[in-house]
C-alpha cells in the first residue's frame, strides 16, 4: 500500500503528542506489511496537509522513525521505508545509521530485505547498486586526499607532550585562541584580539550559544535557500526563523524586514548558492544592523577557500560591534577534531562566556591542542595550499562534465561546491533519483528551502570523494542533468 | 561608599534590560570611585530586595560583571570588586579570568590595584598572600598526580594513527561507545548496549541535551543543596527547578512533589554531601518514575571511586526505561579530553540523537580516541586502581588532620571530597574567609544550596592538588575548623 493512501486514525485529544502517535502509525504500518521495505513516504507536508496536522507533526514524526533507523533518506530524494519493525516492539538502531551516514546506510538495511524477497520499489536509491556504495557528493565533506599524515601524527604528539590540564579554559585553550587569530589574520584578513575568541565545537554549536541568549520570540533572518541546520538550531532555542530572499549578490539586504533581532548569513560563500555577497550590500548589512540594533551572524564555514575570485572584506572587519563571526576547521582538516571559533563584540562574548561557566559547559579541549600545533608547525598553513590547488582543479573537472549537457555551471569559484541550474522541481528529482539509482548521492536545492522552493538545481560537492570516486560520480550527475535539460 | 548603600536608580519602563542597568550602574560606580577594589558586594538576594527587583536581574548583572573581569567571587566567600573600569569604557578581561579560574584571577587582578595603593579589605580572599598562589580545594578536580604521563602520550599517539573520520557519528565513535560500555559493565555493573549510549562533552553537556527535550515549563526536582550548575543548566532550557530534600540517605524520594518531568539526583555520592542514596530510596524512586511517568536523571560523575563502601545498584541498571545516565571521564582523568556519556532509554536516545543530527551539532569527538586508546590498552584500570589507592590515602590524611578540631568529618569514603560540618553559617563563613586569606580556597555549602543554606559546612575536595600542597592547605583549613567550633 502506497503510504499516500495509509489510513491514519490521530486521536486528537488523547494523552500522547500527535508526533508521536503518526510515528506508531507508520511503525506499525512498517511492522504489519501495509507498508513495504522500499516504499517511499510522502512529504512531510503532503503528510501534514492530508492529516490536518501541522508540518512540524509530521516532520518530528520522521525524524523520531529516522533517528530508530526505520526510515532513511533525505528532504531532496525523498523518505522511504528501510527495515520492517516487529510490531509493538521499537528499539532504535541508532549504530547502524551513526557509523555509516545516511545513504550507506540504507544500502545497508536494504540489502538483506532484497536478498529476502522483499519487495523494494524501482524508485529506492541505490535498488541497482546495492553492493557498489554510494559516493556522497552533498557539500561540506572534507577532503582528506590531501591531508599530510605524517603531519597529523605530529600533531596529536606535540598534543600529547603538554602537561594535561588540570583546570579547563572556558574560552578555550589560549594557544589554540592564538592559533586561530593569527589564521584569521592572515587568510582572512581579520584583526581580532585572543580575548575576542572562543573557541567551540563548530559554527552550529557556537550558533547555538549564541541563540540561547536571544529574547524568547526572537526574530532573525536566514537566507533562503540556505543553510537549514541554523534554522533548526535557532528554532530549538525559541527562535522564529524569517526566510530572508537571495540573488545572485547573496543576501537581498534591501529586503530583510524590520524588527529583527539577528540576521544569520553566509557572506563569502553563500550556502548553497555559492555566491558572494556584494561590496555594497556587505556594508548596507552593517549599516542597518548598527541603525536597527540587530547581531549579524557571519558564518564563514569555508571563506579561506578561494581560487580566482578575489575575497572581500569580512563583515566582522567592517563592523566588529555588531558582528559574530563562526568559523570552523571541518571543512579546512577534518569534523574529526571538532574545533570551531566565534569572535563576538565584548558584551556578547561576556555574556557567551559567563553563560559557559554558570552552566560548566564547554567545547572539549582535545582537538584545540591538535589544531594548535598544526597551526604552529605550519602544517596548516601548507595543508591550506594544497586544499586550494586540489579542490581548484577538482572543480575544473566538474565544470568540463557539466559543460556540454546544456545546464548552467553556478557559483563563485570558491569552497568545496557548486551548483547546477535545472528547469525545474520535476528536473531536479529526476537528476536526484536517477543519480541515486546509479549509486550517486546528490542534493537538490529544495533540500535547503525553508518554504516552497524557488531555486532549482542540484548542489554537486567535490571536496568528499576520493579521487577516484569523483569523475565516474560526476559523469552520473552529467549524464542526468543532460537528461533533465533535454526533456524540458 | 559601601555597596550597600550605592545609590542605583533604575529605569523600569526603559529600554535597557534591568539587569544590564543593575550592571552599568555598578560598574560605573567602580569607575568613579564610589565603590573601590577590594569592596565586598551585597549578596544578589539581598541587593535585588533592596532595588525591589527579582533576583534574576541583580544575578545578571554580577554574572555580566563577573564575565568582564570588574568582579570576582564565588557565592560562598562573596563577590568583590577587581579593578575600577574607565568609566564607559567596557572591556572584557576574559583571557586572565579563563586561563586561571577564578581564584588566581582573583589574586591577579588585585595585586596591582594593592601595590598602587587602593584599598583591599581585609576580608579580601588573598590579600594576606598574594605571592603564594591559592591551592583550591573544590571539589570536582581531577588527580594529575597518578596520571602516567607515558601511558597518555600512548594513547594520543594511537589516536594519531587511524585515519581521520570523513564523517563524524552523531553518537560517538563506535569504538569510544564500545569502551564505555565496558568500563560501565565492569566498573558500575551497568549493562547496557553500544546503541544506548551517546558520548557527551562532559555530564553537564549531557543535562542541557536533555533538558532540551522537556516540554517548555517543565518541573525538574533537584536535590538541596545540590549542583547548582545543573539548575542553571536546567534553568537555561526554560525549565522550573524545585528544590528536593536530601538528608544523610540521600534524596528524600517520599517528599518528592507531584507533576515532574524529572528528578535529577546524584545517587552513588551525594554532591555535595557526600551520601549514598539508600537502596530501599534507590527502589523507591525507580517505582515512582514509572509509576508517574517522570524521567530520572543519574549524575554518576565519580561513582568509580568508592573505597571502602559497597557501592549499590545504578538506577540505571534497576530500571533502564526510566533513568537517563550520566557519566564523565573528567574526574576519573582530566576535563582536557572533555568527554562523557549519556545512556537513554530508546525513546529518548532516538530523539537526542535526532536534535544533534538535525542541528548538525556533536560533541568534538577527539578526546574519545584518546580515552578509547586509555581505556583498550587496560591504562585505564591501571589508572583507576591507583587513583583510588591515592584517594583513599589523601582522604585519610584529611580525615587525621581534621580529628581533634571538634568537627565532624562526613560523607562516605568516596570519591575526591568530604565535608567538615559546622555549626552555622556565620562559622562557614569564617572558616571560607579564613582559610582565603592564608591563601586556601574552600567552598562552603552555602554555595550549593539554591534557597537559604539549611546545611552548613565547607566541602573539601583533596584530588585537585598536588600532594605537595595538600597537607598545608588542609592543616590551614583544620585550624579555622578548630577555631570556628571553639567559638561555638
Amino acid at each position: 500500500m502506497p503510504a499516500d493512501d495509509l489510513p491514519i486514525v490521530l486521536d486528537r485529544r488523547g494523552h500522547e503528542p500527535l508526533a508521536v502517535q503518526v510515528a506508531d502509525a507508520l511503525r506499525n504500518a512498517a511492522g504489519s506489511g501495509a507498508l513495504r521495505v522500499g516504499d517511499r513516504l510522502s512529504s512531510t507536508r503532503a503528510l501534514a496537509v492530508r492529516l490536518g496536522v501541522s508540518r512540524t507533526v509530521t516532520a518530528a514524526a520522521y525524524d523520531q522513525l529516522l533517528a530508530e533507523g526505520w526510515l532513511a533518506g533525505k528532504r531532496g530524494s525523498g523518505t522511504f521505508i528501510t527495515a520492517a519493525p516487529p510490531i509493538h516492539r521499537v528499539r532504535a538502531h541508532t549504530s547502524a545509521v551513526d557509523e555509516a551516514g545516511v545513504g550507506y546506510r540504507y544500502a545497508e538495511q536494504t540489502r538483506p530485505a532484497a536478498g529476502g524477497g522483499t519487495a523494494v520499489r524501482a524508485s529506492s536509491p541505490v535498488a541497482a547498486s546495492p553492493e557498489s556504495g554510494l559516493v556522497d557528493l552533498t557539500a561540506g565533506r572534507p577532503c582528506l586526499d590531501v591531508l599530510d599524515r605524517a603531519a597529523w601524527r605530529r600533531a596529536w604528539r606535540a598534543a600529547a607532550d603538554r602537561p594535561p590540564a588540570r583546570v579547563v579554559d572556558y574560552a578555550g585553550h589560549p594557544e589554540f585562541r592564538r592559533a586561530v587569530i593569527d589564521h584569521l589574520l592572515r587568510h582572512r584578513g581579520l584583526a581580532a584580539r585572543p580575548d575576542q575568541l572562543l573557541a567551540t565545537s563548530g559554527t552550529t554549536a557556537g550558533l547555538d550559544e549564541v541563540a540561547a541568549t536571544l529574547p524568547p520570540g526572537a526574530r532573525v533572518a536566514l537566507e533562503e535557500p540556505g543553510y537549514q541546520r541554523a534554522a533548526v538550531t535557532l528554532e530549538a532555542r525559541g527562535v522564529r526563523v524569517v526566510p530572508a530572499e537571495v540573488d545572485s549578490d547573496g543576501l537581498r539586504v534591501d529586503r530583510l524586514p524590520s524588527g529583527l533581532s539577528a540576521v544569520y548569513c553566509t557572506p563569502a560563500h553563500q550556502f548553497p548558492l555559492g555566491s558572494r555577497l556584494s561590496a555594497g550590500r556587505r556594508v548596507a548589512l552593517v549599516e542597518r544592523a548598527r541603525a536597527e540594533g540587530f547581531l549579524v551572524l557571519e558564518d564563514d564555514y569555508d571563506g579561506e577557500l578561494r581560487y580566482d575570485v578575489a575575497p572581500l572584506p569580512l563583515l566582522a572587519a567592517l563592523d566588529p560591534d555588531v558582528v559574530a563571526y563562526l568559523g570552523t576547521s571541518s571543512k579546512l582538516l577534518t569534523p574529526a577534531l571538532g574545533v570551531g571559533w566565534l569572535v563576538a563584540p565584548p558584551v556578547l562574548h561576556a555574556r557567551l562566556l559567563a553563560a559557559r561557566q554558570r552552566a560548566a559547559i564547554r567545547p572539549s579541549p582535545a582537538g584545540q591542542l591538535v589544531f594548535t600545533a598544526l597551526a604552529e608547525y605550519g602544517d596548516l598553513a601548507r595543508h591550506l595550499r594544497r586544499l586550494r590547488a586540489e579542490l581548484t582543479e577538482r572543480r575544473q573537472r566538474v565544470v568540463e562534465a557539466i559543460t556540454g549537457t546544456g545546464a548552467p555551471v553556478l557559483g563563485d569559484a570558491a569552497g568545496g561546491h557548486l551548483r547546477i541550474g535545472l528547469p525545474s522541481a520535476r528536473a531536479e528529482q529526476a537528476v536526484i533519483d536517477g543519480a541515486a539509482l546509479a549509486g550517486v548521492l546528490v542534493p537538490g536545492l529544495s533540500e535547503y528551502h525553508w518554504g516552497p522552493a524557488r531555486v532549482f538545481g542540484v548542489s554537486v560537492g567535490y571536496a568528499g570523494p576520493t579521487r577516484g570516486e569523483l569523475d565516474p560520480a560526476v559523469a552520473v550527475v552529467a549524464e542526468m542533468v543532460r537528461r533533465a535539460w533535454a526533456q524540458g
